[in-house]
């Protein structure tokens, strides 16, 4: 792309008020390169604007004058899609970031773009609400990166991904008009409904300013249980076994295979095996307490049963806050000890519930076929099909690190194979951009761009973002 | 509209199949007249398909030859959306009828367009699992019908909209194309979500001709009760007590005003107010309970909580099946008790949850302000913000009908001010489309009209529907 017209960057900076643009590459730095460094952009104009009709004007702008605009949350995105790539305007929404309403009553909560999830979670727990989106980047992630990524987490199976928890939107259009989605009915039969377009598509279709969330009640407590678990495919009936004998109140269900829970053991300090016999697999579930009624009674009942049919080999409930946190640290420390093996491939893929153990199968073997040395570690949220597939190879690194798009390219045919997708919940961005011309059908594709182009008809908005090349 | 050419006539009947389709005035009449007789649509071709390629092939040649195409399920919609209104060929989907799939372990099922929503709950129940969707037409309605109306209905509290049940579609688009949207994966964050389009769309962007729809735990039993209540205001923080005590396993919370309840003890045989003490308004109350876990104690804790701080002055809980039927009588049979009262016009709105008595109260003086003689009775979903506000005039019926549209209109404006919906449930169809310039901003159908012409270009889906005239 070609340096931006002086006169347009002056026109955007006026546009974005005195304290809301920079040209300072010190300051726009950060904003180019994420945690992962797999990306990293460029661009000689970053914009952070501070209230709607400033990004209304911004945007207006840039359309008129065909400037690419890149929207940006917290830069904590996995794929790419927050990075200016080829020296777009870059639009940081991180100065959006007031709560306008907390209503414990009816249950929402109204945030600016620029929130950062884990301040929305606590103006709700002030409230005495849940905010149930929940994921590692909340400390610095932002509700509109959470809605322009349709964001996951631990609480999906309770509570749905973001997606689910939209009730309203405050969007700018490509054309910079605004479209006020925001009155938040739980009931409105009256047109398309225009919110679900923004949601997940990345900024490509509009900058999403604002949003409207739905609250839920407090959890008072938490079952939380540990089981070794006979093989893939007991874990189904166990957690469809739970889902009705709690009324669906199972909030994590998470598959832990041997070799990575072997892994958190050897690495991180101060863990144990709390489950006795032999094993291959392991399941950590954890069902939801109201203040009136108690799930211990319930879960331990599924538990035995399942003994009873060794679908299951030992359970271990935690009996303290504490034990909760140990058993929950068996979990959430296994990127943390993968990453003590150094290089690794790490896929977050989805798969059809009832084809879990399929998928694991058949992905181990076809990696073997191309490194025989490879380590591969399975985790993930088993209840929503939402598997972390990581491979490592500690003492084969170089091949591994050459083999890479090799083996990420066969896990993604396995995907395919069993009709699963290649991004569970990270998005696609630049990095699987091209990918999508396996994952979805020629006429999936051309009804995304038929969507862009009549939203976006001048391809400024995130560019080269989630639709191959040469379609819009 | 003109003829039909004979040609196209000719292709449309060698696409739809030997038996896929008729000229018969007789077996066409009954579907271009819905039950409150409304709207009288006129066509000399009915097509009736039973495979998606038919409707693809149909699709195409109607894409090609400019012909309008007006898909049609149960014919049960109340706004006209289903009805060939100048003569535009009707599309039946009943004979897709088939139920392709059901899968307890999966808790999904994927019905055909034409299935008939009761009989997707048989074959839902059939294999232990609930397919929550539960309406007054579901012995006619069909899963295509109720998915292009967003059909809501009894359990939207406790398990949402059609759409919130939505896991995959197969749509055909108006060229023709047919979208497979049917992996049905819990997470897939691989672009946009397509099927979003479609549900709520009534028609005019595709034509759904199959769907892959959740199933969820079957509750084991119910707690029941009704309770008066010393206003209006005072619903709202008993729901949310009721979701804090049970973890949100509230799945009826209606309203019922005493008026209603008084037309219905007097209309209907065998009714009786089972409560004591003078009220104005009252509630019917309905938590689920799991195999294991009983919400009665937690039911009965909030109810007498409630009861002390006089936000209710008495509770009934029933204790049988049979009182539970009584209960459920008392609000099922008022659209029954109002019947019998002659002329009436009814309205299906939505406000913001706390913004309910404000509407009532709005309502009521406006009404009165065109006919001091109406008799206004307001029923329904409290806890979704979605009120049935009728206006009756037994002693004055020619009043009541000369003033029809001029007391609609005012009605609408009381909700417009309170930012709600003029069609919470029913959707637009013809009943509603000028309506929307009002309940939409500029920028709001701008953009429906831009999603329209984007998936429609020809403007062959539905013409004439849901979108304000003049606009595709």
């Amino acid at each position: 792309m070609t340096e931006l017209a002086r006169d347009i960057v002056e026109r955007l900076k006026v546009a974005a008020g005195p304290a809301g643009w920079s040209e300072d590459p010190d300051e726009i730095a950060p904003h180019l390169i994420e945690w992962r460094a797999r990306w990293h952009g460029k661009t000689s104009l970053l914009l952070k604007p501070d209230a709607t009709d400033q990004v209304a004007h911004i945007a207006q702008i840039c359309n008129e004058t065909r400037t690419p605009l890149v929207p940006q949350g917290g830069n904590t995105g996995l794929v790419g899609g927050q990075i200016p790539a080829s020296g777009e305007v870059l639009l940081s929404l991180v100065r959006m970031n007031r709560i306008r309403r907390v209503s414990p009553e009816e249950n929402l909560i109204i945030a600016e773009a620029g929130v950062v999830l884990a301040t929305a979670q606590s103006a709700a727990s002030e409230a005495r609400r849940l905010l149930p989106l929940s994921l590692a980047a909340e400390g610095s992630c932002t509700i509109g990166g959470n809605i322009s990524t349709n964001a996951g987490g631990v609480h999906v199976l309770r509570y749905g991904m973001m997606r689910d928890l939209v009730l309203g939107l405050e969007v700018v259009l490509a054309n910079g008009n605004v479209l006020n989605l925001m009155k938040g009915l739980r009931k409105d039969n009256t047109g398309y409904d225009l919110k679900q377009l923004f949601v997940g598509a990345e900024g490509t279709l509009g900058v999403i300013t604002a949003a409207m969330l739905k609250l839920v009640p407090q959890p008072s407590s938490y079952v939380t249980a540990i089981a070794s678990l006979r093989n893939v495919a007991a874990a189904l009936p166990i957690l469809n076994d739970l889902q009705g004998a709690t009324g669906g109140q199972v909030s994590a269900f998470e598959l832990i295979q041997r070799r990575a829970l072997d892994l958190v053991l050897r690495e991180i300090p101060g863990t144990a095996n709390p489950l006795a016999g032999e094993f291959e697999w392991a399941l950590l579930i954890e069902v939801s307490n109201s203040a009136v009624l108690d799930a211990t009674e319930a879960t331990e009942l599924v538990l035995s049963q399942a003994i009873e049919r060794a679908a299951i080999g030992d359970a271990v409930f935690a009996k303290t806050l504490r034990e909760r946190e140990s058993l929950w640290r068996l979990r959430e420390t296994i990127p943390e000890a993968q990453r003590k093996q150094g290089v690794s491939i790490s896929n977050d893929i989805s798969v059809p519930l009832a084809r879990l153990a399929e998928f694991i199968d058949l992905a181990e073997t076809e990696v073997h076929k191309l490194l025989p040395q490879a380590f591969c570690i399975t985790f993930g949220h088993a209840g929503d099909g939402n598997l972390h597939f990581a491979i490592l190879a500690p003492d084969h690194e170089p091949i591994l690190t050459n083999l890479r798009s090799e083996i990420e390219n066969a896990v993604q045919e396995c995907v395919w194979r069993l009709d699963g997708s290649v991004s569970a919940e990270h998005g696609i961005g630049i990095a699987k951009r091209e990918a999508l011309r396996r994952q979805k059908s020629v006429q999936e594709i051309e009804t995304m761009a038929a969507l862009k182009r009549a939203l976006d008809p001048n391809n400024i908005l995130n560019p080269g973002k989630l639709l191959p090349a040469g379609l819009t």
